[in-house]
């Protein structure tokens, strides 16, 4: 018997007990669940990093994982709950912010958290991470229905969401955000090129070679490569991109392709 | 049938390993344990931050989990190994150096790690936490009985413990730690209100306003609420109150109710 | 029945998102799998510290477990996956780098990562944690055979594994790592010692006393003891030696012997 799974993503950082508060009100329900940390060091209150990793996570978990996220600075404002089914059937349970964005494409399905039956009390609740969303995500994956939870929300937040634009024969995007190694993620995807080989990278106006993996580039050299997660990713071998050439969030990046 | 749970809490790091190779030893005993990281930054030999922490945390979790924590300056002397067993049957297991104070309210029990039959000698360990108290808590998980461990402790260490002291109508208590988000909790309780509306409060002097959530201050505002465990805490939305208005463990924070 | 035990091991800090990935690989294949961490907090590239903390850890799980390893400054390089099983049994995977160096010893044999009936194609990977290591590591959890994965590797790449050298009647070393409390590990071993008492230590020639625990150091007394990995380590109590006296990775070490 395959045990529900449920991942934890947030911006409490992993040592802040919060995430082990979370934790514990789902082994009340589902004492055997499988518990796995998507990642508690966001940064703090930054929803687009939330989205892009769990863009990055969730398509690699098996469908019947239950995804309990929270990053939220509307905390206690009015700010809906929100469960999201995405259209391959993915859970996602959290505060209706656009944390989800990239899983709210043609037919995803929103749900608000507000049936009293299901749905803990979000005004008795001072710690919506652990009061709401989880035992929400704990009610998902033991078996109940999003549809129990409250009613469809039709217009669910979304956050500005960037998409690689065509601009000549090439195409324009921006750095979205900076991992942990200093790599820049892109609103450019590997889908976005059809194909068509990249003949010109350029950030901010500087030339980055197109690679297929770090290993190509030479020392202090700026790379352009296809990331894991699908995206145009722009890199410096075994150092920090960001860092060396000062590049930003919002940075742009232009493709020329042949 | 529900898997034995044991929580984990330590100075450790969670990357040094450390907590690591506890796990490793609970597996040995029970490969299908539920393993559960509280946290493994306590800053170091914290041990009023590490109570602070297993306070928050351990209600959430089953009764029937076993909490393993290791917040141990004493390390290599002659302090003793704890299992205590609080009013409501939870167990932990660490040493005996005023951790577990929370849990030591009428009606807990102490037992000495000391029987050979159960506990690992305490003189062939050269890590406590793996070699002496990860296999009790394997053994307690696995459904061993505290009163085997050893004889009763009748005053196991406790760490002054600072509660709410009344003052003319009001009440007066301390911060006691800052949390990752420069947040401050204190010694006050939502308790220690007893229903009665708070009128003022000051930190140090300066006035904070009493609020319900986060949310409702105003930017650079100091805010008092209370927190998600039952503490007041001192906040400033979406910054760090420690930082902006130089506060720390020890400052005085004055309630006047009505 | 007791569950596969898959731990995972990397640079990649566990909060950036590809740690969760390898694991969610693991969990499409093994839902039920116990997983724990080791340390995602290796130092960017540094494979000796991978490997030391390999050494510290694995030992104290499970036999059947497998350990997924990923400190890879070569990646996207023609460097082999490869898989180690050591003298005992124990099964490893990652990187052919020198990562599992500490279980080569005499009767291990190790793998390539070749046959494409078990193993995904490595030029398709872009992130070999996940796509290449993680599944073949939930295959031989499974009950997949090593054997099977390819071909016998006989000179998988070794580091340098510095070992104790005679020097009259003491032995001489080096300090290998400097773990997060700024203790220092060193090339030296109790089993080297052979019984014999310690008579002196010198850590790049200053004096250090060898003692049983922290415990019994005096403040600001630099210490040398057998630490909990069986390797002798440098050590201030409750400070961090390395700080303290201007320590590094390769500092000489010499014990005279009774």
């Amino acid at each position: 018997m395959t045990p529900p799974i449920v991942t934890f993503l947030s911006d409490f950082g992993a040592g802040s007990g919060y995430p082990a508060q979370m934790k514990g009100v789902v082994l009340q329900k589902l004492p055997a669940a499988q518990l796995v940390d998507l990642s508690h060091e966001v940064p703090h209150f930054d929803v687009l990093w939330g989205a892009l990793l769990l863009e990055a996570c969730v398509p690699h978990f098996p469908r019947q994982a239950v995804h309990c996220a929270v990053v939220d600075p509307g905390v206690g404002t009015d700010r809906r709950g929100l469960c999201v089914v995405d259209p391959e059937g993915r859970r996602l349970v959290g505060p209706d912010n656009g944390l989800f964005t990239p899983f709210m494409g043609e037919g995803a399905r929103a749900f608000a958290l507000e049936d009293p039956r299901h749905v803990p009390s979000p005004e008795s609740a001072t710690f919506h991470g652990r009061d709401l969303f989880a035992p929400v995500a704990a009610f998902l994956a033991g078996g109940g229905d999003p549809e129990w939870l409250g009613p469809r929300v039709e217009s669910p937040v979304r956050l500005r969401w960037p998409e690689a634009a065509r601009e000549g024969t090439g195409l324009r995007g921006e750095c979205l955000a900076v991992d942990p190694f200093g790599n820049l993620v892109t609103s450019l995807r590997a889908a976005d090129l059809a194909g068509r080989p990249v003949r010109e990278v350029r950030v901010e106006g500087r030339a980055a070679r197109f690679v297929r993996t770090f290993g190509e580039g030479a020392a202090g050299e700026l790379l352009a490569l296809v990331g894991s997660g699908g995206r145009i990713e722009i890199a410096v071998r075994e150092e920090s991109a960001a860092a060396r050439f000062g590049l930003e969030r919002g940075a742009a990046v232009m493709l020329a392709l042949d």
